[in-house]
């Protein structure tokens, strides 16, 4: 291939990591907004939430550049069309993060129900694993995307966890039930951006071993 | 285009339709299991969920080789593009309809909290959007996929009534919590299915139009 498709793969992987950086950015900052109960911090990330829409449209786009005018083929390919896939992950990890910012500007309504440890614990996971799989794939790791596969059990536990806290506030008071449904729901869209996560990771051995192992770790 | 990349282009159509089938005898059976409490047919619906794993492994093959062997340009090749992101949204609407499958056998546990009917409805609403997404992308017709998005909203109004009226049980009797939490979750995990059809609807569209209206639809 040639030094233009090298330079111009390059760009792709770049882009990637930007958006990926953006996605992180709006996790981080949604739960920032639910710790100090700042309602401005919230409508940003909703506001923001284009940005990270217009970088799915671009990176697609250059990858449809990239198919047509280079028609690469074996991992060339299957890079770009792996890529093709996890933008649509990281589309709707920005969602999720939006959804957590509306339940925050509903949550601050209303006195905090109890001090939040779990959630920002579970937070950090999720960021750290959309962070580990967008470097898995830019340096083709499938030892680190297979450790991101593993922590998404963590991620699982931890929300059960944090799920069954909240239903027991719920038995001990109905003032309690409005409040601790806006934390399952923050705790699950968490949840779910660490599942979109361990997907890309799921997409990048898949890429690098070229075998496909999707659907085996949820088996297992 | 030869004969022969014809020829594995209706093939791969023909492919996306069956996936398609089968997502949507999940759901059906996965609400029919919830309706008759028959934890046979939710244990079925689990089961079943690696042949729809199976054909999205199967349908990316067939993009990738399409790409490799014929390497199409312009709508032949977004067409690919295209199924490739679909088949991610597909096999996600499998595990959806398992989750609900999960919260039956949950629910079975203990007597019916209330006689079920916005549920069916809103998992009728659901199918037919799936069904008239995949038509819409093998027919290439953007009219109808403009029709599943518009839908969508009515999928929403249907599931924020749902939650709506299951609070108000929880508020009524601490007993109710634990059922009407599970029901929230079968009523979410369906408008999530609409939401996977509407995205296959939005990919269509932009296949068809050959501009991006994907997070246009959203801000409106």
């Amino acid at each position: 291939m040639s030094v233009h498709f090298q330079q111009e793969m390059n760009q792709l992987k770049e882009k990637i990591l930007r958006m990926g950086a953006r996605v992180e950015e709006a996790i981080r900052d949604s739960v920032e907004a639910l710790k100090t109960r700042d309602a401005e911090k919230a409508k940003q990330v909703i506001a923001s939430d284009k940005q990270i829409d217009a970088l799915e449209i671009e990176i697609d786009e250059a990858c449809h550049q990239l198919l047509a005018l280079y028609q690469p083929v074996a991992s060339d390919m299957r890079f770009i069309t792996s890529t093709l896939k996890m933008t649509s992950d990281l589309e709707r990890m920005g969602d999720l993060a939006v959804n957590i910012s509306e339940r925050v500007l509903s949550l601050i309504q209303e006195p905090p129900l109890k001090p939040l440890i779990d959630i920002p614990r579970l937070a950090e996971i999720a960021q750290e694993m959309v962070r580990r799989s967008l470097d898995a794939l830019v340096h083709l790791d499938a030892a680190g995307a297979k450790q991101v596969c593993e922590q998404d059990d963590v991620a699982d536990q931890l929300h059960e966890q944090i799920v069954r806290e909240l239903i027991s506030y719920m038995l001990e008071d109905k003032n309690n039930i409005r409040r601790a449904l806006d934390l399952i729901s923050v705790s699950r869209q968490l949840e779910r951006i660490a599942d979109h996560a361990t997907n890309v990771a799921e997409d990048v051995i898949y890429l690098v071993q070229g075998k496909d192992i999707r659907h085996h770790h949820e088996e297992s």
